[in-house]
């Protein structure tokens, strides 16, 4: 509340003047202080005020020093536009030396700018702010709108706030002895640039234990030689294939990282103090003081992300490193990236996520890496695929049933497949169907499915051995997640609102926290929405089927022939068109849905916000993406009834049967639409077209002179035209949807692993190009696994097995054909299984009016008809009732069901429990890194005490921490008696 | 190498004279000082020689003071006798002042003794040593084997070695700064006595990052207030069952503990140095000295393990805290926990686990956490299995088939259930089984198989919070595992052979190790025993089956009619027992046989020695106890053929059928007798029975006298009595076993964890008092979890979901009785069920040679009889096969596991992801703990600097790091400029 006051007395004066001079010794900070004799291509305000005493007392003088620093940021002119002198593109300050390691952006109040609202979270604002950001560099509106034009005077009014609120939380960052430098834009545009002098970063490290490369240098040996050899060969062989980035070479030689401490910064090496912190290590560094830094302004304190949120900045982020393009951009890491990681021309090669991780922190090199891994794993699994698939082009002559369905002596009828107007058919018809499930429907696919089963174990294996020698090597084994207690900015504003309601009654010194009463109107909420859209995607499903069926009957009722030949292929390409176009909307409708569901719960901290928002997002994407298919594998052509007494929903929709040779083949193009089509349209439509038209479009409008501008524009307002980073998690639910894609249903579909290869390959230089040019630098994030997905992953590849046991039992013919071939078979041979297949009908069953209309359409009159089902003949003693082959051959099902889930569940675990999760160097390695920080420590604490005994002997002071037993004596001289 | 010539000047020398005058400066260890101005109650040697200038360096100068401090140990009079004077029966040196932490005992070279051998590992010097510690108390034998004779001389000569090597190894102890007393005494041992000083524990103690409580105590909060309130209310209702041990009040306070640092002394409450280090702390930091103490007298370096297993000490052990009791005995922890846990009469308390883990240290407190916790949740288990149960009892008259088997009316004639001697029998006399296997076999037993498989999971999630709370309270968060890099004594011999062998050859700087091809003898024997093994098991249980064919044939020969009325009963019984007895016996062949194979392998460390002990071990006993009770429950009575057609093996054996009402009746008693049999005997006969009698006849030999010797005897020397601590692996084999028991066959039997229960509350007690009293002290070793167990138990529980399932679905008539009931049954009741499962069978069909030798028996002439099967009746066109109904019943029962399976494993997967590992309110104090811990260091660091910066500006002296650039000066006075 002290702080109201100061603020106070400051209000209406927007530009600080620089009135530092007081405090007569600027080169405190000596780290600088080469600097500070240079001649200074500052131009307005040419000193700039350290927090002296900042690095002794770090914590301790926060209060005391709160009101001597606040006229200390350099300003740079408001309205000085830098065509006239020297441009500093580079990310510093206007000394051209201090690195800007944040900035934060903010509106000015323009004279005739109406464009900011009242409301902190009031919806307006939120459009407001949208608008004003999408339209950021377009001309100011003109004043039309007569509802902002009345709100006007409130919003000047809360500009001063904001304005206000900004001051305040600018003295309390100098406070933390960051330094700042404002730079004020005509286009209305405020920046606060910030930067990180050594004492702070110091001082940070050793808070957040960042842990950092030491003196000691050690070589990483590999296993035995043998293995060594095998390595380097392997090395060799693959050497194009590794990125062209130097950090690459010194892979034998490893630092001795330790928690920064500068009580032991004899340990480190510090020879060069600007590259010791590299800039994402000092960007989040800065972010870390910027969390605990609060304001008080406010009714409620508020941290960055409330400040954020409210609009009093409008966005914060780290600057890139520099250019990508253009001759004259010096090499820096961005543009390593670009050139060796972001560009489609290095698909073939590794990524230097080593690199990744440097320039942009943890967790996005675990995406990265895990991206890289998954992709690889796709190659063996691709390849055997197509081998499968091949296997089936190539057996599909010697293929007893095709040929028997095939061939024009066996001349089955079979009856029809819709009542009235569709009528008998020829079994042959259905050859080319057959013909065709034969490749996706042989006992290579059986084996394809166990494979991929364990093949998704090995994938989650390799990667956790990955994971986690990329922990040892980013040296983060001892690092353990803190969790970060930053609560959300909407939030606070809630416990607020009900701090003030409880304020009205009764105890006020009970901490106020939302309990789930509170939150019991938004968990309703979430649960109805979620059950109402699940229940929307059946019935667009649902939707589909009836579209199908009615399709169908229409189509065979033309007196066109053309159409009537090609009604199951134009049926089905249709039907999965329309599934692929509903299921891409829907996901985005559901993102947005997810998302707003999980602002209605008003998680507490940012991690629970992203788990809730992922959990809903992954239910109702996952269902989105597989409810037509999992009803096509399995309840499409079982709800079918028989003949004569058919089922019928919503009056007289007949449900539709599968074609002869099972509903693999429907499955299969379903699958495959989808997965092109989904892969296509989503990453190559909506990740490349969208923003080259948006780029397009923009370029149109300030004609050619933004080339000029952009030479001219400076790195912190060339990023602020960036797209912000919003996180990876739509990244990662895409790939999920794939595994899925390429898991659960893989013994339909052995091309899967082929078409997610290719479409990865793709995907991780787009999303590579994205990261590198499209999008603001994000704050480097620690992060020891890819959390939550790793889950996700596991629970797939889980359900993967059953599922997979059930498309080879229920939808396939795999093991109707086997009992066939060993219980039923004349010569054990596959002949005559087309016939044991299907059963008979009599058509005078048929139920009057579902009769055809044309039953002569053959050329002769049919008496009794096929179908496919195991029943009953009409003259056995109980017609058409289920016969015994249908119940033996179910059983058989059923065994296999249990069989393929237990000894798949159980090699995968025993592979599991194989292969070990550390991988064995690297266990070894981490025990002797232990080893010898433990000897170092030794030999240190040896040397300092053998310092302080020299010293306490020539001082004689008593340096015994106070005991009530003296202890031994420390400089007795070690003496041999012998 | 220079050790052996040290060792060699003394040759002969048995007694160390006490000549450490010439260091003159004895009290150089100051916090012994008190004790040295006091009138000494020594009475043979009155100096100990510290070893100076240890503390000042602990590990670099051990090589350097290796031969001044070897005479400094105090020797106890060889042959005195404690009688005459005050015997110093607390476990002190004979100073009264030092406590003993830890002792070895030897023998020692007596004239007459040849007790000791030669080789090193060999066969003999094993059997010598185990016959020498069985009869360690016995006279001398007397000279009668001449083997023994003949390696007299060497023997003489190996003993010698032995003392060098011992007189090496105190050496060495003594420089690690560790004292010594020795004690000869006249029977033939010597006990050598350590003694941790100070100085040695505190630089052990931060070598060992022990976790000590700091000044700093904060006060637990409980959860919310109402949480707070229900946990007081429970804790007050259940007053009476907590154990009356003090540490139980201050539940609500709680130290702050820091990994204890000399130089962070002021941080800890240091008032009671004798106190600080508890008992159990002082000697497992005693024992990781000499862990770490080597002995290179021998061809290779020596620890003491090689040590102990080579025979120089016969053994080590920390000492007990006091005795148990005596009126005289003060009140110490043993005699509490003795008081308050190893009793019958507290069965019903709580243990106290606190005190438990004080005493004997983190692994033993977490067995019996975890048995308590085990325990505790078999009462939910057993109340409702014996519900299930009473359900059975309650309903059995209302059972619709077994009424129909027991209807007189209902005159149903069944075919023979063995050839030519059996003949035909009527239904109603199964009459009393079909109401028996009601009891076990009802809806209620599907309901609680699915409660137990959710049980399963509840427990694992239950112990996972408590281990996760005990971690809390017993600050092991932080806590890892250390890999203990200890050799075997057994690895290093054979590591030592290879070398020797490798030296003759060629390279001899490689560093050699055991590889796979040195181990391939081994495993190759692991394979081949295993297989054997498990194949003599299979063998057994077969024989058992054959005893059973031809013990009911023969009885049924028989023509005294008491013999043929208790058939049945009689088979099973004596089956069941002989199976008991027989398992019973194996357990304890397989347990040796393990260890045997293990050895033969060579593992490297302990850790991997008791891994694969336990593996080999839990698979052979695991294979023992279930491969009956498998047979019964799924292979008996499946593969018997039908009538006409019986399946034979061994030539004429008839496989066994079943009674008619399911195997299940014999399945649950089989596992009744087992679980019953097993417990009793081995738990009561074997742990308490057999000591009871070793005791009594211990206490015959020496007479009356054995208690007045018992009241003279100092503490090591009863400590050695007792038996040496082997481990808790066959504590919790037992217990897994059980689990088994209790989870995998539960549908069959729900008595079995009311009858675990009654066992566990016993073995609780039981395995108490066997630790307080009978057990010397084990050493107190950390540990985090119960390691590979908890795995075993969940693999168990995982096993047991689809164990269970099978049962229900095949082994029960649960599944035929359900599709009876809603398929088959004419008026939807099971009326008519009986008839239902019986097939007909023309007595004409018989093979020649096997129909009955009484075709009269039961008064009529028989034409068509009856059997339990689904086949076509004979005058079907197909007579005898498989019918309808049996292959619709096997498909709803597989049907039936699949849906069971996976829903069950669903809710097990729901039920673990909804229960977090980590208790919400240790979570947060976990999180409160580090910020309190910050907050501390951040203070004192400011005090530190704000010292240290007035000490500076009072010296001027540069302290500065050397760096390259100068740093901020730091005794500026902070100044405010406004």
């Amino acid at each position: 509340m002290e702080r109201r006051d100061d603020g106070g007395e400051e209000v209406g004066s927007v530009t600080h003047h620089n009135s530092a001079e007081e405090s007569g010794s600027p080169p405190l900070l000596c780290e600088h202080s080469p600097q500070q004799n240079e001649p200074t291509t500052m131009r307005t305000g040419d000193t700039y005020q350290p927090v002296p005493g900042e690095d002794k007392n770090p914590d301790m003088d926060f209060v005391n020093t709160s009101s001597k620093s606040k006229q200390s940021i350099h300003m740079k002119n408001r309205y000085a536009d830098d065509g006239s002198s020297y441009p500093q593109l580079g990310p510093y300050f206007s000394d051209g030396q201090r690195r800007v390691d944040y900035v934060l952006v903010y509106d000015i109040e323009q004279p005739a700018s109406v464009q900011q609202n009242s409301s902190i979270f009031g919806k307006n604002s939120f459009i407001q702010r949208l608008r004003r950001r999408l339209s950021s560099r377009a001309p100011l509106q003109p004043k039309e709108d007569p509802e902002i034009a009345a709100q006007e005077q409130q919003a000047h009014y809360h500009e001063d706030d904001k304005r206000l609120r900004r001051e305040e939380f600018e003295d309390n960052i100098l406070q933390t002895g960051l330094e700042l430098e404002k730079e004020e834009k005509i286009s209305g545009m405020g920046y606060l640039k910030i930067h990180a002098p050594w004492n702070v970063l110091c001082r940070e490290a050793e808070f957040m234990k960042l842990k950092m490369p030491t003196k000691k240098v050690y070589e990483v040996k590999q296993g035995s030689n043998l293995v060594e050899k095998i390595r380097l060969y392997i090395h060799k062989i693959t050497a194009p294939l590794h990125p062209k980035v130097g950090a690459n070479q010194q892979e034998n030689r490893k630092p001795l990282s330790h928690p920064f401490s500068r009580e032991k910064q004899h340990l480190f090496d510090l020879s060069d103090r600007d590259q010791f912190f590299d800039s994402k290590t000092r960007s989040s560094i800065v972010h870390e003081v910027l969390k605990r830094t609060k304001c008080r302004r406010a009714r409620y304190s508020m941290g960055i992300t409330s400040l954020l949120a409210s609009g009093t900045y409008v966005s914060g982020y780290p600057l890139h490193d520099g250019d990508i393009e253009g001759v004259d951009a010096d090499r820096n890491d961005r543009r390593l990236l670009y050139e060796e990681w972001a560009c489609y021309s290095v698909f073939y090669k590794y990524q230097p996520i080593g690199l990744i991780r440097k320039y942009f922190g943890e967790k996005v090199g675990l995406y990265f890496a895990w991206l890289g891994v998954y992709t690889q794993m796709l190659i063996p699994a691709a390849i055997i695929g197509v081998i499968v698939f091949l296997y089936g082009c190539a057996t599909v002559d010697d293929n007893i049933p095709s040929m028997e369905i095939c061939d024009p002596r066996n001349n089955i009828t079979m009856c029809p497949l819709c009542d009235r107007v569709c009528s008998y058919w020829r079994l042959a018809t259905a050859c080319g169907t057959a013909r065709a499930s034969h490749l996706f429907d042989n006992p290579a696919t059986v084996f394809f499915s166990v494979f991929m089963a364990l093949w998704a174990v090995l994938f989650m294996e390799h990667w956790k051995r990955r994971q986690m020698r990329l922990n040892y090597i980013w040296d983060l084994t001892g690092f353990g997640e803190e969790e970060q207690d930053h609560n959300r900015a909407e939030y606070e504003f809630k416990v607020m609102k009900k701090t003030m309601r409880k304020e009205h009654k009764h105890d006020k010194n009970e901490k106020v926290k939302l309990t789930c009463t509170d939150r019991l109107p938004a968990y309703l909420t979430i649960l109805m929405t979620m059950a109402f859209l699940i229940v929307v995607t059946f019935a667009i499903v649902f939707g589909v089927i009836l579209y199908r069926i009615s399709i169908r009957a229409a189509l065979h009722m033309s007196t066109y022939p053309a159409a009537r030949s090609n009604i199951r292929a134009t049926v089905k390409t249709t039907a999965a068109i329309i599934n692929l176009i509903i299921i891409i909307i829907l996901d985005e409708v559901y993102a947005a849905i997810a998302r707003w569901l999980t602002t209605l719960e008003v998680p507490k901290t940012d991690k629970s916000f992203e788990q809730r928002l992922i959990f809903k997002t992954f239910i109702l994407k996952f269902v989105n993406a597989f409810t037509p298919i999992v009803y096509l594998a399995f309840f499409r052509g079982r709800l079918v009834g028989r003949p004569g007494n058919y089922l019928y929903v919503i009056g007289s929709y007949r449900m539709e049967e599968c074609a002869h040779a099972g509903c693999l083949m429907e499955l299969c193009i379903q699958l495959c639409i989808t997965m092109l089509g989904k892969q296509l349209i989503q990453n190559n439509l909506f990740e490349i077209g969208i923003p080259k038209l948006k780029k397009m479009l923009q370029k149109k409008k300030p004609g050619s002179q933004q080339e000029e501008l952009n030479k001219t524009m400076q790195r912190h307002e060339k990023d602020n035209l960036l797209c912000p980073f919003v996180g990876l998690n739509p990244e990662y639910m895409e790939m999920i949807i794939q595994f899925g894609m390429v898991t659960l249903f893989v013994a339909s579909f052995p091309l899967a692993p082929l078409f997610a290869l290719l479409n990865n390959i793709i995907e991780i230089r787009l999303d590579a190009k994205k990261f590198v040019k499209e999008l603001r630098r994000p704050i480097a994030v620690k992060a020891k696994d890819i959390g939550i997905w790793y889950n996700l992953l596991r629970g797939l590849s889980k359900v993967a097995v059953i599922v997979n046991a059930f498309v080879i039992a229920f939808t396939s013919d795999f093991i109707p054909r086997l009992v066939y071939q060993y219980k039923y078979s004349p010569d054990g041979t596959m002949h005559g299984f087309v016939d044991h297949t299907l059963s008979y009908f009599n058509v005078s069953d048929f139920q009057e009016g579902t009769e055809p209309l044309d039953p002569m359409h053959l050329g002769y009159k049919v008496e009794i008809c096929r179908f496919k089902d195991y029943r009953e003949p009409p003259w056995s003693s109980t017609p058409y009732e289920l016969s015994k082959e249908f119940w033996a051959i179910l059983a058989v099902r059923l065994a296999f069901v249990i069989v393929f889930q237990n000894v798949v569940m159980l090699m995968s675990d025993f592979v599991d429990w194989l292969i070990p999760d550390i991988p064995k160097d690297i266990s070894l390695q981490m025990h002797k890194e232990k080893v010898m920080m433990v000897e170092l420590f030794m030999k240190e604490q040896g040397q300092r005490l053998v310092a302080r005994d020299n010293y306490n002997q020539d001082n004689c002071a008593s340096t015994s921490p106070a005991g009530e037993s003296p202890t031994q004596p420390r400089s007795r001289p070690i003496t041999h008696n012998d």
